[in-house]
């Protein structure tokens, strides 16, 4: 059952810059499969932007035959106005993956600097590093993508680790 | 131009309850088509629950052949947590028109309450009372469905006043 090939798609949402990265998991190896940035019109109107992240990701999610998805949870310590327009475009994220009958899990960014580095203290700097160690074949990898990559590459560890407590 | 019969989809996003009603305005006309609330299971995971606002309301955007749409603006002066979720469950609802081609109009609770009931201050039994007055066929309503017929009446009126000013 752990051995079984998984494509998970991570997701780092934001309304101007959304990251995506598509990973593989098989057994206790991992391998880079694509990544990029969706970046709707900013003069478009707010239903079209957050349109164009739902249909954008949802082309994604098929065309990569993704089996299971994980974003980043939200650090809601910040303007109001903001915590909003995130809502929204994390909402128009999630959905791209939940249409197409994909589990959306959460991880707190937190858990994901633990997972990907090792501190939960990380900087984005030794995200994107530790990024690039994982997944050589990624090449150059920019600041929202090395982010959704990082939630895939947890979501690929603690995924694993609950298939296995759950067969023990 | 101003006469032609458009049929507009109300909305008052919730992630518990989202109302949602339908009116058709021609010329100074107004009627009522139909109203009603979306509740998905709490129980659900955030994404399923996020998907079943999306879904549901597409499918009464396409079977109303709704025009247009308008949604409330929401108020961002409350706790940042319920900001985020309130901000998730109105990109859900504002992507179901938007899917089906449509604008999506946004009004302020003050701009509504003025639009349907005459004054900014106006609390909710006012609307639900003047929303039943102005579409009589409406029979009962309760709050959520009266708040999204209220946005309905709201952008049936200023969207008039847009077109002649634009004729004019």
């Amino acid at each position: 059952m752990t051995n079984a090939v998984t494509r998970i798609l991570g997701l780092d949402p934001g309304l101007r810059r959304t990251g995506w990265g598509v990973v593989v998991t098989e057994g206790s190896r991992l391998r880079w499969v694509a990544h990029g940035v969706v970046a709707p019109d900013e003069r478009a109107p707010f239903s079209e932007r957050l349109l164009h992240l739902l249909e954008a990701l949802s082309v994604i999610c098929a065309e990569h035959g993704c089996d299971e998805a994980a974003i980043e949870e939200v650090f809601v310590n910040m303007n109001p106005a903001s915590t909003l327009k995130l809502g929204h475009a994390r909402a128009a994220v999630m959905l791209a993956p939940a249409r197409c009958g994909l589990s959306v899990s959460e991880y707190s960014p937190n858990l994901i600097k633990k997972a990907v580095v090792g501190t939960g203290h990380a900087d984005k700097s030794q995200i994107a590093f530790m990024v690039k160690r994982l997944l050589p074949s990624a090449g150059e990898v920019k600041a929202d993508a090395a982010d959704a990559l990082a939630v895939a590459i947890t979501h690929a560890q603690l995924r694993k680790r609950a298939l296995l407590a759950g067969a023990a």
